[in-house]
């Protein structure tokens, strides 16, 4: 070891832990320094933990890439089969692809990788298999779920179809930008002979680490943005997002209902703060409902003001989003996008909505009626993609994903 | 302080610095605490430190965004300014767009911002001002540096005009994707009575702290990128980077070159790995030169193999750009960039060049057109748009960037 390395770099790991125990914190000291680093800024000088080589299991009885608390990054990657792919071939794609992300999610470079170095740092990365009715209907028409099939038209709805319904679905995310690009573009690639690209969907959400964790992410609206997400490992969220919906090859399973939101934050900028809180029911500042409290706490719809008013307005969206059916729940977990790079000049940006559910038919459509009925929100967003996946099972190591359709 | 949490979370800063001092280590034992955790994985169920408070100031004698190791996320936002704006114009432009600046990079939200929550997180935002001649002509058509003017089209260039030249450029840089989004958006707001947005190019780094500090980028190609880049601090990066190269306006500034190089990804893929290392002159493993050592290492290019012939090919990149005038170099501070998400399928991807040199025509052309002329690599990459701008020097609080160039 040189000796011009600075002081602190000729501490060992157990050096520190030596002299931590010396002073009765042991193994613990190790972690409040960790925590201390965590709630304090970081030295401008001091290397930060390195998080690209935290990785998501693959394996398991259901997907990656619901409950995991989201990572930075995601691309939705939408695919059509090619006319000539039957059931058989279904089962190939998919043995493929599923062999690829369970190698990609582990910093492994997948067979046919060409640039294996961009593989070498997985940040979480996983990859989620959702199926359009076209490739259940390739294997076997009579399995598909009576809900998997486009949503009905909303009137406030402005779909474009090129955003639009798909065979297969891919969702990579990731928290590094450079994984997300290039785990999509391999699995793509390895796609290519059953299957062309329908449409890809990018989105963003903090960076890793630089919020505290669990932080509800804030929309490009500035609005803390799903408050009332049912929580992973509750027999809530059991219910409402694993909870069966569909036929026995679904066990495990559930749905993703996908919609672009496009939002026009121009004339969002012309609404004042009262305004904006108005419209949602919600303080900007935390998130928690106009009648008080904190983020996470229900919102009073029957509190009135010393004038007699509501305070929530009647077609608020919190109010018009809420119900006293506790089946009518969603997870939401979608991604900002902001596409000003489109040389079209339009700008874009919005909402990636996802949200999963054990039945979309059930759990979604009725919210989203209610929304389309009546939302103060309606005047500054507009769906324009819609589409809607069976969220298959997982799978053990050796084995694919879809297998319990493709194999009944 | 409730009983119920775990014991690691009751020691307190105070606490830890304390036992380490008993142990004889003092602070230096929070610094090697912090060092572990970079060097081992990150536990799962630790909080990550947060980074999104760190910021990188605004003030001083240069701009910020240059020096600043690269942050993981840039937009850089080209804009014209209208018919009707002058010298005096300019000047209201350049202090209000200071102003914004440097509230966002302390993570303060600009006075009429209306969404102050998503400025909350810095994350290191920089936002670098950068002149094109129209601006600079605006104010003084005697102040224009000679070399700031668009760059000879190589033969090889595939200019789209809707990527060119523009009269004023933000460069807005941080470590996450949302401030990036946000500060953007802000910035273009406050620039609407002055300018419009010519184009928009927003590209992406490995996430901060993804892989250790220092790592050099690997491009999308999946190539080491930047291993020959003068080190910020160094007597060489002073003269190259800041040594004087225009006007007496000019002085404590630099020049930036931003070009925009499509890569075709797929063609590139049909290329196995000893044609890619022979291309670039490089091992793809490390960066290392083919004729041995490591990443930063000097590229031998007498050397010759078992069959006398060279092992660095005679149209090999890294001979083409290299040269033995020590004045012909440049700092390179690029981004990926993957915009698999426009709908016309394009799917172009690649790298949004970014260098930084006193004198573009003398330092960055005699590169370009050597590489122009021969170079493997031009086989996969192509530039698409190309534009140059004067990087004016930092300003003091109170004060704006661009007063040189604008008060004389």
């Amino acid at each position: 070891m040189s000796e011009r390395r600075p002081l602190s770099d000729r501490f060992s790991r157990r050096g520190l832990l030596l002299g931590g125990a010396a002073a009765g914190i042991g193994a613990a000291g190790a972690t409040v320094a960790h925590r201390l680093v965590g709630e304090e800024p970081v030295p401008a000088n001091a290397a930060p933990p390195v998080h690209g080589t935290r990785t998501v299991a693959f394996h398991g009885p259901r997907q990656a890439g619901v409950e995991t608390p989201p990572q930075a990054h995601a691309c939705f990657v939408a695919l059509d089969l090619e006319s000539g792919v039957d059931a058989e071939g279904v089962g190939r794609l998919l043995r493929l692809l599923s062999d690829d992300a369970a190698r990609l999610g582990a910093g492994e470079a997948p067979l046919a990788d060409t640039e294996p170095e961009l593989a070498a740092v997985p940040a979480r990365l996983t990859t989620t298999f959702g199926f359009g009715p076209g490739l259940v209907e390739r294997v076997d028409p009579g399995a598909v779920p009576t809900w998997l099939a486009p949503l009905p038209e909303f009137d406030h709805d402005d779909l474009r179809p090129e955003w639009g319904q798909a065979d297969l679905l891919l969702q990579v995310c990731a928290d590094d930008p450079v994984t997300v690009s290039h785990a999509a573009r391999m699995l793509v690639k390895d796609a290519r002979a059953f299957a062309r690209v329908a449409w890809t969907q990018t989105g963003f959400r903090r960076a890793h680490g630089s919020q505290p964790d669990g932080t509800t992410m804030r929309n490009l609206m500035g609005q803390v943005d799903g408050s009332i997400n049912p929580r992973p490992g509750t027999d809530e969220f059991e219910r409402l997002v694993w909870g069966s919906g569909g036929p026995a090859w679904l066990d495990g399973g559930t749905s993703l209902v996908l919609r672009r939101i496009a939002t026009d934050l121009d004339t969002w900028d012309e609404l004042d703060r009262p305004g904006r809180e108005a419209v949602i029911g919600r303080r900007v500042a935390d998130g928690a409902p106009l009648t008080g409290g904190e983020e996470r706490d229900d919102v009073d719809l029957d509190a009135t003001d010393d004038s007699g008013l509501p305070v929530i307005p009647s077609f608020a969206h919190v109010r018009r989003a809420r119900t006293d059916d506790p089946g009518q729940r969603i997870f939401r977990r979608g991604y900002n996008y902001d596409l000003r790079d489109m040389l079209d000049g339009s700008g874009e940006a919005g909402l990636v909505f996802a949200s999963f559910q054990a039945d979309p038919v059930r759990q979604f459509v009725p919210i989203q009626q209610r929304l389309d009925e009546l939302d103060l929100l309606n005047e500054w967003v507009t769906a324009v993609g819609s589409a809607v996946f069976a969220i298959p099972p997982g799978c053990e190591e050796g084995d694919y994903v879809g297998r319990s359709l493709v194999e009944g």
